[in-house]
């Protein structure tokens, strides 16, 4: 660990991510195995991000609502798939009271069992379209086009805060609709507006794909993702928008009557991203002084820190950062004001915070009336008057380094994306972290071998229309796909 | 249940209720007992709800932060009035695995039985306080002002949509001072924040007031609450506010290092509000007709409904309609230009779903450039010229029937608020609803026993500082407050 708490990446880069978490205070963990608090600065940063997501699932029809948190057990297994994927590690509510137990404290009440046990949803599709399954008759009642956020139970047996946790929250769409082509076109929708949202709003550039059949969500027809690069080079898989075909209509008997008078199964998607964003953000933008926060998603975009030396500096600085907070409102802006704190403290806080710019106010920035910034992304300091156009420099300023975050990430992806032809190279390569374009010849025993022996797997066919240019990279047969291999999280 | 499929108030209340939450698509049931579903437009109204307490109680100098579902079962036994009240009708989770069934299906398997069983969250103070103690060293960590949305399950067996539900959504505020005063402060300050918001929002004037000892909240050391009447003249809880002493700090262990350098207690309070509140509502605005929102809380403050007949005139209406509703950005809007629907049907839709104001548009409307406006409230349709004070017309008319609703729930209020001297007269009028104030000596078994005998309890000794006037309207003793009585929800 190094003076300032903070494990250098190059050291050891899961000991630093766990660092920057811990010295932000995003996030603690809690007594219960697998399940973390989002402290405050951490929450904050999630209800950004859904603040920005919801709008733009409101501008695309969507609506929200909730459904229940328990699902009965029997449910689970409807789907023959679903239940292999997801009735497995998830917690299991057995009794519904609790009474003294003879040592002291309470134990579950053994006439308080349930008939039939309930899980923790693990993810809401069978309890959606139970409820679809209600709602929907005739083609009148379609599309169905419902976000939910919510919180959501996977027991997990290995951890690491916000990217795998046991109880985590996300938002879950469920759409419901006529006709295959309609739900394919749903599907693809909301990689694009994941996509969008990673881009630009968490500057996380993002390789958008579909997922192999052994990586499939379970009940799902095809998977679509979008994959972001950490520092480390491993991916992340950071959305998936799931076209389910028939599969939950014909598991849950959900029908309508089409134009033709024959009654129909629906066709389905679900979509969604989750918590793990947040560890997202932090892994792309944060160093080795902590925490680096795009702007668009810091609860603190600007932190104003007022410089004096005596009660009688004090006054004036402080009068004037106000003045200065008040010229940026609209901003997130926070004035640091405390006495028992040094400057250099204050920003080494807000550093380790990851707040975008940092805005110094001395006696001498008072009589000149201006202020001295510093960008988190570092570039050096600079003045800026304090004028009509301040609040606009200052969301140029904000604008500059949201693009800058961008840039930077773009080119590191750039830079560790490599074309391999042997499976020989991509051994030797993939130990340095990566992602790597193959030539590939589907094959689930083959993906199933290389993951084996490289811990790497195909994270998607990517979209971007690249055919294959050769024979498969590790049978030599002829190749179905371009696949994306990468060590992920 | 009369032709709009809405049973009338004076023939089944409770039916009423259930019919306008159905008939306006608010809710449904869910597979699970007691487990409720919020459709969209019920969700809505929450959501809107949400907003408003979220601004309130960051301008009030909160955070929001996000804590686990789950919690150990010792948890709950740690505060010995806590776990009275709370460790009782849970969901309580003993396994973290399903295993496929001998004859099919799954059910818990029994080699994942967790060491310790968790229960889903009633309420959170012990979850909390345990965090609390990790961050709380010294008097600089205080005050701790923590707010969290969340879900929480209590086993109910007698359940309503909305008033009384297993799983329901709620607030929960947690804060940690130094001094008992500035909690008890604080206790207030958010007991005002609710009143204000039941009052200016959701148009539903309250009697702010303390609980009896029985009615306390299992932990507090007091507990402050709002309470709303209903049409039916019964009360319902609509917000509570708890002083709880240091005795979360003492089952937690939780101290601070005082000015003094003496190890103290911390002194906490919670405070929340949940989908209930949902539920105030609709009982208290809606009528024979379905429901009634007051504006703040409209999902659609204004539907547009275009009259048409034949292809030729529906394009001029559509068009002037569309005009209309742009004219309008800024309030929640809807066109309603459905073909399949007449007019009239369109109506009853929207009356159902309790859209404040609708403006009508037919040809001759387009010819005159003005709309037609019919309130939800009543009291006549009238024309509004469409020009540039249109929005601002309507903004008016919004508030206007914002206040009227306001209005007509006080004097309800205020006509069905008795003051009775003896327990003959009480147990007369108890029978028709309404709330009364009386001269009470303060006593558990008579409560006990009015309850018994009355269904009715004190739903709070209110805050308007009025004194008692004479004995106890119960037990002829000396009276030490005066008490509201009523029954409840």
């Amino acid at each position: 660990m190094a003076d300032n708490g903070i494990t250098p990446r190059e050291r050891d880069y899961s000991q630093w991510y766990l660092d920057v978490i811990s010295s932000a205070e995003l996030c603690d963990y809690s007594p219960v195995k697998g399940s973390m608090v989002l402290r405050p600065h951490g929450f904050a940063v999630w209800d950004l991000m859904k603040g920005e997501l919801d709008q733009r699932f409101k501008d695309t029809g969507h609506v929200n609502a909730y459904f229940p948190l328990l699902i009965p057990v029997s449910f689970l297994s409807k789907e023959a798939e679903h239940v292999e994927g997801f009735a497995k590690e998830c917690a299991v509510v057995t009794h519904h009271r609790l009474r003294a137990a003879a040592g002291g404290g309470v134990e579950p009440d053994p006439t308080a069992r349930l008939e039939e046990p309930l899980v923790i949803r693990p993810t809401s599709e069978t309890i959606i379209w139970h409820m679809y399954g209600k709602w929907i008759q005739s083609h009148r009642d379609l599309p169905i086009l419902i976000n939910q956020w919510a919180n959501v139970v996977r027991w997990e047996m290995k951890t690491r805060p916000f990217l795998r946790t046991a109880e985590f929250l996300w938002q879950e769409g469920h759409t419901a609709h006529a006709t295959a082509d309609e739900a394919v076109e749903e599907t693809k929708k909301m990689l694009g507006v994941y996509a969008d949202f990673a881009e630009n709003v968490m500057a996380c550039p993002v390789i958008p794909g579909v997922k192999s059949a052994s990586e499939r969500f379970a009940g799902a027809v095809d998977t679509m993702c979008i994959e972001a690069m950490m520092q480390n080079g491993w991916a992340l898989q950071a959305g998936t928008s799931h076209f389910l075909g028939q599969n939950f209509a014909k598991a849950f008997d959900v029908t309508f009557t089409g134009d033709s008078g024959v009654r129909e199964y629906v066709w389905a998607t679900s979509w969604g991203v989750s918590t793990r964003l947040v560890g997202a953000v932090i892994m792309t933008h944060s160093d080795d002084t902590g925490l680096v926060l795009p702007p668009m998603l810091a609860p603190v975009q600007v932190v104003i820190t007022p410089i004096w030396k005596g009660e009688a500096e004090k006054a004036g600085v402080v009068a004037f950062a106000d003045k200065v907070a008040k010229a940026l409102k609209g901003l997130r802006v926070k004035v640091d004001a405390r006495d028992q704190l040094k400057p250099g403290a204050k920003y080494f806080e807000w550093e380790r915070k990851g707040v975008p710019l940092r805005l110094e106010i001395g006696p001498r920035d008072v009589a000149q009336n201006s202020v001295f910034a510093a960008p988190r992304t570092g570039g050096g300091k600079f003045g800026i008057p304090v004028d009509d156009n301040l609040k606009a420099t200052v969301e140029a300023k904000l604008a500059d380094i949201q693009g800058v975050l961008l840039q930077r990430a773009k080119e590191r992806l750039a830079a560790r994306t490599f074309r391999v032809d042997s499976y020989a190279e991509f051994k030797e390569k993939i130990e340095g972290g990566g992602f790597f374009l193959v030539n590939w010849c589907d094959d689930a025993a083959n993906e199933a071998t290389i993951k084996e022996e490289t811990k790497a797997t195909i994270r998607c066919y990517p979209l971007d229309g690249q055919a294959p240019t050769g024979p498969c990279f590790y049978s030599g047969r002829p190749a179905t796909h371009v696949a994306l291999f990468a060590r992920a999280y």
